[in-house]
C-alpha cells in the first residue's frame, strides 16, 4: 500500500467517523463505551474478530469485483501454513478412528475461467469438526485434524474425503459476543469449508463453500456468504456408491468447481 | 446508554464503514493492514490513543453542543483521580525543588452560566512538567508531582502557582506514530492544563486550556483546541508583583473564567 493511498484511505476515515459522531450526536461517554470495547476486544484474546465479523466480506468483495473466475471469501482465524501433504489418491483429510459427522465427499474441477483444465493445483483444506472446532486451535484435538493439502489430477479433478461440519459458532464470551448481543443477533456462521488453491502461476486463492439449505445461511453473523460460494450437495445412499468410498453409510456429496483465472491481476500478493 | 441507542450506533456504523469499504474499493489487504494496526496499537499498551488522536474531541464537541456554561474538553489518558488536597491559600502545586519551567499562576473565578459566584468549587489540576511527562505515568518524577487539588473561595475565585508545561509529544514510537507518519503529521499537542471542577449540585466538568499563541495551536495532532478553551495570559516581570508570589523571576499569569450552567443536564454522569 502507497502512502498516498494510506492517506486518502485514513483522511476519508477520519472525516467519515467525525461525521457519523456529529450526525448521531455520539457523546464522549457513548464514545469511551465503544474505545473501551475495543481495546478490552484485544485484551481478551480476540484478535480482530470484531471488526471481522462486520466488516471482513466487504472488503473481500472490493477484490471479486469486476474479475473473472470464482469469486474469494474470508480466510477467517483458523487458517494454519504448513498442512500436511495427504497420501492419494484417494485423499482423506486426517481425522480420529470414529471422527463424529457425516461423511462428506468433497469434489469438483480446477480450470481456467474459460474452462480449460487445470492440472495439479494444489488444494488447502481445513474445517472444523462435529463440535465446531478446528485442531490446533481449540483444545483436545490431534494435529492437523481435518487439515490436508492434495492436489487435483492432470484433467484438473479433485476429490477428498471427510466429515460434513456443523454451523460455527463464533466466541461468544468476550467482547464481541457482548455487541452481538446487544444487537440481538445469534453468533453463527453456517456450515462451511476453507480452501485454499495455490498454482505456480496463477497464485494463491482463498476460499469458503457453504451448503445449500443449511442452517443460518441467510444469516450469518459475519454475513460473508455469497450465492457463488454455495456447493452443488446432495446425500448419497446408494450401496454401490458408498462402498466406492469405502464407506457402509450414506455420505453427503458436495461438488464445487473453481475457475481460476488466468489474468495475474487477480492473484494474491 | 439504552440498548436501542447501542443497536442504532453499532448498525449505522456497520452501514457507513461497509460503504467507506464499497465506495474506495479497500482490498481484503488493505483491510488487514488496518485491523493489523488497530490490534497492535492495544497490543504495544497505547490502549485507545489511535482513536483518541483521531476522533475524542468531536465527541467531546456533542456534550458541549447547545449547553450553556463552560465548553468541556477531552480528558486525555493520565488523570488520575485521588489528587493530594494542597495546603492553602496560597496554593502551590506539588513540585521538585527547582521545577524547571517558568512559573505560572493560574487563577480565575468559577461563576453559574447567569455570573453569580460558586463558592467551594473543587478544582483538580494535572499537567506536564518541562519534559512534557506526567507524575505517576512517565518513570522517574515524584507522585503527585504536578497534580493537585484545592477549592475556589467563598467568592469563586482560584488562584495556584505552577510551572508552565511546553507543548506535549504523544507516544510516536508504536502504532499511532506511524499512522500519524504516513500522514505527514506532527505528534504534538499545544501546551495545557487540564483541570476537572466538582460541585455537590452540578457535578463535574472536564476542561483542557491552551495558552494564545502557544506553538501547535493551530495544528493539535488531537484536533481538540477550541477557541473557548484559550486562556488570558501574559508574562507578569513587575517586581512587586513577583514578590507577592513568592517569586524574583517573572512568571506567566494565565487567567480563565469558568461558567458551571445550572442546568442538571450538563453534569457528566
Amino acid at each position: 500500500m502507497t502512502n498516498d493511498r494510506v492517506r486518502t484511505l485514513v483522511e476519508d476515515l477520519e472525516r467519515t467517523l467525525v461525521e457519523f459522531i456529529r450526525t448521531h450526536r455520539v457523546t464522549h461517554a457513548e464514545y469511551r463505551s465503544a474505545t473501551d470495547v475495543l481495546v478490552a476486544e484485544v485484551q481478551a484474546g480476540e484478535g480482530s474478530l470484531l471488526f471481522d465479523v462486520f466488516l471482513e466480506a466487504a472488503a473481500t468483495d472490493t477484490d471479486n469485483h469486476g474479475r473473472p473466475g470464482s469469486v474469494e471469501a474470508i480466510e477467517g482465524p483458523f487458517y494454519l501454513p504448513g498442512a500436511p501433504w495427504l497420501d492419494g489418491p484417494p485423499y482423506v483429510l486426517p481425522q480420529r478412528p470414529e471422527e463424529p459427522g457425516m461423511p462428506l465427499v468433497f469434489h469438483g474441477t480446477v480450470t481456467t475461467e474459460t474452462g480449460e483444465p487445470l492440472a495439479g493445483v494444489e488444494l488447502d483444506l481445513w474445517h472444523a469438526d462435529a463440535n465446531g472446532q478446528y485442531s490446533q486451535i481449540h483444545p483436545g484435538i490431534p494435529e492437523w485434524n481435518l487439515r490436508g493439502r492434495f492436489r487435483c489430477d492432470g484433467h484438473g479433478r479433485f476429490e477428498v474425503r471427510t466429515i460434513a461440519p456443523p454451523p460455527y459458532e463464533i466466541p461468544k464470551d468476550g467482547p464481541t459476543g457482548r455487541v452481538l448481543d446487544a444487537l440481538g443477533r445469534h453468533y453463527f456462521r453456517p456450515a462451511h469449508l476453507h480452501v485454499k488453491l495455490r498454482h505456480p502461476r496463477f497464485g494463491e486463492r482463498t476460499s469458503q463453500l457453504y451448503f445449500p439449505g443449511g442452517e443460518y445461511l441467510d444469516s450469518d453473523v459475519a454475513n460473508a456468504v455469497r450465492r457463488e460460494l454455495v456447493m452443488d450437495v446432495h446425500v448419497v445412499d446408494d450401496p454401490a456408491r458408498t462402498a466406492r468410498h469405502d464407506l457402509k453409510e450414506p455420505f453427503v456429496d458436495a461438488r464445487y468447481d473453481f475457475a481460476f483465472a488466468a489474468d495475474a491481476a487477480m492473484t494474491r500478493a
